[in-house]
């Protein structure tokens, strides 16, 4: 039986942001965790989340020609083993099943830590001819990797909900293409709908997708200045097409290896809207994503229930329903409104609906945003008109929240003891020149706890020919973004 | 690279079931076998079935108070030998997890066979007072057995794609309606959107679920006379609630332990539509799930594609597209009108419109059902009328054409000799007298390779105390239905 405990959130954000990250997940009904370390549970409210979420991606992905299909959980371990650095990249983190029953399995499987392997394999089934290409597949599942690191829900799991999209092309071009119009979707999705904005760029050779030509990831920023990968795009060239076999007929009537994309966004994203826009009473949730955009509380004592204050918050529930607004009435009698008031706040609805008989006399509505709590009064008659502008605004105030966090969390450093400075004393993100080695680029890690997160898109246009490497002081090649990251 | 094989179904629905079900599958780019025994591969056509199933589905529950959440795919051993029967009757198809990469766990994990064990206990940590129930979950997922007997494509699969249901009740009379209200729910979506009929009944004490009170089922009929568990309905009783110690306060302020349901239904009910429905062209698929419900071939000479029919047929199409209706214009222009109709009739899609220069100076169409290839010229001007009731009509045909399948396929048994020839002879499903004793259950089993599939709710009424069982002769207790088996 449940063991009552403190109902509010009693951490402050700003004093440890991971406390006060567990308890929200925790004291919202988003989670619990799983019997097994590593693997949680998402609960109603919290898998809600998810499928507004995957239902936003889906669209989007099927709009753009993208095919939903679906692949065993288990890859047999000869196939996890045909491209060799992708197995050695993630072997250490591989779930085995050598048993069924009690019957020990001739070859082991290995529980899907992410497709390419068993889809590949199918692939050189299903493509013959240039006319079947381009493929595009995207595969909702979810992906297991045990964790040795801290985990943390949402954001390090041994088990996590993703989508990974798996596409196949008769030329380097079109995949690159592929590769940039899922990272540019994943950016659009993040700032649109999470309100999450990122920066946008490749990975070194080091820190890329194991067995890709070139990844290239969104980075976004927690408020604690450590950075966090929400997204990859990667190009795989003909790095698996060769050892999977996947070939096609061109229309020069000769036969060509295929090129490859792979790419996937997981339940990540969830985590990181919570960090960044959660405050000290609890979730803040971006209107587009939240289960329950419009919370209405009715304000009664326990006996006038049924009189008329909750049949008109019903009537204008119901036009919220009617304009595609996510709407709840709250007509719990064993509870007060202000309770009410504290547990919708907690659980982050963007806007709440006050209505006592005072309201229904005036016509009028009390309105509270969750971000920023400030109350307004509107007429009845303007109900839906306005909170459809009140929830764009709560969604743009987000933004430019968050946007605001990830501008002062960047700076850029022209030497080694800078960079460790402010990546000691600020954190966030830190740009500085680079020669290109690896040693270097392994150097910085060890002596400051940051790694490359990315080769920006648009800041390497700024490099000149003056800049230097701040760990060995030779020619800058490129101006990459330092950081300690989740 | 793929090989070409033979395009067509080269075997009679007739003359082999097994094989014709195979070919159909492939052959219309549902599935494709998994590079692990026993594991199935959804291809976009087929898993686009699946999310015409899911959703709707999904609706009904949500629309009857339940709330989807995830649960982990992995359940530590422990756990699962909580409820002793659960274990045992599962142990043997588990797959465990003994290893992360090169490291033994100290705890085996089993892959979800099913999420009882996992659920209840959290559950009890979620349940506190009667104030909390009921609780009504619902988990989409995929469930993992390793299967033993030989495997069949969405029939018996070492993982399949399910929904999972788990309700938490103050009392046995609420967890007995929602057993039911489920069971009549599955059986509405089985008739109404697939055109499955199915006998309805109560499995024996033998063939229930392991840990479960009692287990309801709804059993449908496969062409060739074998019977197919199509869904379950449990009622849990208590039998979990004690050992995972799943207590309520109730009103009268003392601890109770709860009361339980559990229920499922998966992609088995796919493969059941197919093997009822198809013929020997292919697919026939009802319109409801149908991913295309309407196809239309525009009828061109090459080089004339853009004159007239094509853009033609994209207006007709999106009048169609605004009506609700599902449909795909088959533009290819490297393929004959005679081979695309070939094409989509094989792929079961419910109507085909074909439209050429003709057509469109007389203003008509024509349209040709799936299930009877009838052909039929209608006006332009009538289409989306037209085409709603000509879907409709496939569907009541299809369900017309089941239920005969099913009322031809039941007799009545007087004696054990009446019975095993009945099995034997015409198989299907055969009613007799049972005294309720499992030894006579068994032999029966072993003499005629048929189990008890139900015992019908209906049919139990008809008892009378002059009625014997069939196979010792004492007084009967009751009137199961009995049939060989997938």
């Amino acid at each position: 039986m449940k063991t009552q405990k403190e109902y509010g959130i009693t951490v402050k954000k700003g004093d440890n942001l991971s406390d006060w990250y567990s308890q929200v997940l925790l004291k919202t009904d988003l989670i619990d965790y799983g019997p097994s370390k590593g693997f949680i549970v998402l609960k109603p409210y919290g898998y809600s989340i998810w499928e507004s979420v995957r239902q936003i991606i889906d669209i989007r992905l099927k709009e753009s020609g993208h095919q939903n299909a679906y692949l065993p959980t288990v890859i047999p371990e000869g196939l996890l083993r045909k491209e060799e650095d992708h197995f050695s990249g993630f072997n250490s983190e591989v779930f085995w099943i050598t048993k069924a029953g009690d019957n020990v399995l001739q070859e082991k499987l290995a529980l899907r830590p992410t497709s390419e392997a068993i889809a590949y394999s199918l692939f050189s089934n299903w493509v013959g001819s240039y006319k079947d290409l381009p493929l595009k597949l995207n595969f909702w599942n979810s992906a297991m990797r045990a964790e040795i690191k801290s985990t943390k829900p949402f954001i390090r799991n041994s088990e996590f909900l993703w989508q990974e999209g798996h596409t196949v092309h008769t030329n380097n071009e079109e995949a690159e293409a592929e590769v940039r119009f899922i990272l540019d979707l994943y950016e659009m999705i993040l700032t649109d709908y999470l309100a999450i904005p990122v920066l946008k760029g490749f990975k070194t050779s080091k820190e890329k997708f194991v067995g890709a030509v070139a990844t290239s990831t969104l980075e976004g920023m927690m408020p604690d200045g450590k950075a966090l990968q929400l997204a990859t795009s990667h190009n795989l060239g003909q790095n698996f097409s060769v050892p999977f076999e996947i070939k096609f007929l061109g229309n020069d009537n000769l036969e060509h290896f295929a090129w490859q994309t792979s790419w996937g966004i997981s339940w990540r994203l969830i985590g990181a809207s919570i960090m960044i826009h959660g405050d000290d009473h609890g979730l803040v949730l971006p209107p587009k994503i939240a289960p329950i955009q419009v919370v209405m509380v009715p304000i009664f004592k326990k006996d006038q229930a049924n009189q008329n204050v909750v049949p008109r918050s019903m009537e204008l529930a119901s036009e919220l329903v009617r304009a595609g607004i996510k709407v709840h009435v709250d007509t719990r009698d064993d509870f007060t409104a202000g309770w009410k008031y504290n547990d919708w706040e907690k659980k982050g609805v963007p806007l709440r609906i006050n209505i006592g008989p005072k309201e229904i006399l005036k016509g009028e509505l009390e309105v509270v945003r969750r971000d920023t709590l400030q109350k307004e009064t509107i007429l009845q008659t303007s109900l839906v008109k306005r909170v459809k502008e009140i929830l764009k605004l709560v969604h743009d105030n987000l933004l430019k929240n968050a946007n605001e966090i990830l501008r002062r969390s960047m700076a850029h450093a022209s030497s080694f003891y800078q960079l460790k400075e402010m990546i000691q004393k600020q954190a966030g993100f830190v740009s500085g020149g680079w020669c290109g080695d690896e040693k270097c680029e392994i150097s910085i890690k060890e002596e400051t706890g940051a790694d490359i997160r990315l080769l920006p898109f648009e800041w390497s246009k700024t490099l000149d020919s003056t800049m230097k490497c701040v760990y060995c002081g030779k020619n800058a090649r490129s101006i990459p973004v330092f950081a300690r990251a989740y």
